[in-house]
């Protein structure tokens, strides 16, 4: 950590946090734990990013690895159509990471933990060899049934998907090759930012929980894998339209450049932190759905008896057959 | 991670997980989220352990690296008097950790979980450079007033100590000079077992918060440091009369060995994971105490005005002065 210590580290983060405040907590940082009072259920899931691993500083700003760190993990409490909470970080610290840099990867959450409305209730410090952020967030229900898990997609069940797909993998494109300029074009900023600065759907989690969602999941390994997630939890299959797959605007076009399929990209590229859900057939009300998400809700196919996920073109060719693992 | 992908090993570690269970816990690992119905108030914590910073491979078993993670964290629920409800953990593979190493380290994991009564509740995985473990810690008491923060000690408090300091920071020196072959006497062990192998002091935080502790700290940084963060914490000042803290056996004759001060292995040397807490005089039965608390339990010294922390010999002189800082 250079000349500075952990704990003038420590100090000058938690000057720079806001009060952590929501109705729940009652004790943050600085004791030996934080005290919440749920009063419900709570949902709790932890993420980490490893420089190196899943992010690279030359091609993200530290505001910006700070904010996807908490975002994408926020993207799991929308999966599960819950209330963002509290958040608990442990962040490494590189030897070659300064004082000023930690601080601006912090602005990075903050600015991600007041726009979601989460209460950074705690954390650690620690050196390490390499930048590391390890994220635990936990969201709030009135009780368990009002969570949405993976599992519980039936036979019949329409399949909706929140947003557009392929936005992330293309912004990834551009920034692997942004030697190449095509990264700077204005056209590519809207891709970028999705790669760079996901925005997790929180408010549409809720409203697809609320209308009867009874499975879902968050598109962070692509349409194809987490669909398959999906199946293999329920214990369904599932069929999807490739053509009715919402693809970003911008993508294809940075597809076609780099000799891609632009559907590849939005069943296997991963990270539009989108949502995937399985809800009743009958009375599906996308518009009233779409209002409530906030973002444009999409039927996407259905729910069938047997197993794994098949993506087939209106011809009949099937693009992915596969989603049989049983793992997240 | 060498040639296994993470999925793999993710497998290999659900099956060796056994079923995560307690009467809270509705969904573990494999969704988005843990599911629980806490029903009450809840305590969360984050620690995390680095190799090269916290921890040595070639000092430690791997089995006993996972353990020590767990146990230290478990540690900050014993010092809120908190009953132990979910773990999650975020596991750093480096490069040069096979499958059966990663499994081993769980190994650790799953019996300080067996033992304390915590369920493994989720977790992630993911390559890194260098081996870290991020544990999150969640703890349950009936109600918020239940739990003991660091603040709230009185002027006229006695305070307490659980078991005994020194015997982490004796087989410390121990280990640091292994080449001298101290380490493998037989009179060493305890005091290595202290080190790698330390023992939440679950049962005594629930018998010290229910006897009424107004303030209470697990002792990480050595009885100095942590006395002065609940000095801090309560705007008060600690008088500690050196003579009662108890020693643990065989850590004086390591301290002479190589030319320290018992009591400043128990003061700086930290890590013994001990409890200290403020608790009303009158009335104080330190028997009924030990007995609830399943170990000893020593009046050391009591809260006075003021602030800060002072520890005194017999005679007058002072052997720590300090404990203004804010930090944890």
């Amino acid at each position: 950590m250079g000349s500075m210590g952990e704990f003038e580290l420590l100090a000058r983060v938690r000057e720079r946090l806001p009060p952590a405040e929501n109705e729940r907590l009652r004790v943050g940082t600085g004791d030996d734990a934080a005290i919440t009072v749920p009063g419900g259920a709570t949902a709790t899931s932890v993420d980490a990013i490893v420089e190196g691993v899943h992010f690279d500083r030359e091609r993200a700003s530290l505001r910006q690895i700070g904010a996807k760190a908490l975002a994408t993990a926020l993207s799991d409490m929308a999966a599960m159509g819950a209330e963002p909470g509290e958040a608990y970080t442990v962040l490494g610290v590189p030897p070659d990471l300064g004082e000023d840099e930690c601080l601006q990867l912090l602005d990075g959450l903050v600015e991600v933990a007041a726009a979601s409305g989460i209460a950074l209730a705690g954390g650690d410090l620690t050196r390490s060899p390499a930048l590391s952020l390890a994220v635990t967030v936990v969201g709030h229900a009135p009780d368990a049934d009002r969570l949405v898990t993976r599992a519980g997609a039936r036979p019949g069940d329409a399949l909706v998907l929140t947003g557009e797909l392929g936005g992330a993998a293309a912004g990834l494109l551009l920034l692997a090759h942004s030697d190449d300029g095509h990264s700077t074009e204005p056209r590519a900023e809207p891709l970028l930012a999705r790669q760079l600065e996901p925005q997790p759907r929180l408010a549409a989690g809720r409203a697809l929980a609320a209308a009867g969602a009874r499975a879902m999941i968050d598109i962070s390994d692509g349409l194809g894998g987490d669909a398959g997630h999906l199946a293999a939890a329920g214990g369904v299959g599932l069929r999807i339209e490739a053509e009715s797959v919402p693809i970003q605007e911008g993508a294809p076009e940075v597809a076609r450049l780099f000799g891609r399929d632009p559907l590849e990209l939005a069943i296997g590229g991963g990270e539009d932190y989108e949502l995937l859900a399985a809800l009743p057939a009958a009375d599906l009300d996308l518009e009233a759905l779409a209002a409530a998400a906030r973002v444009a809700v999409t039927r996407i196919g259905e729910v069938v008896d047997g197993s794994g996920v098949e993506i087939r073109r209106l011809g009949g060719q099937a693009l992915f057959v596969g989603g049989f693992d049983q793992l997240d």
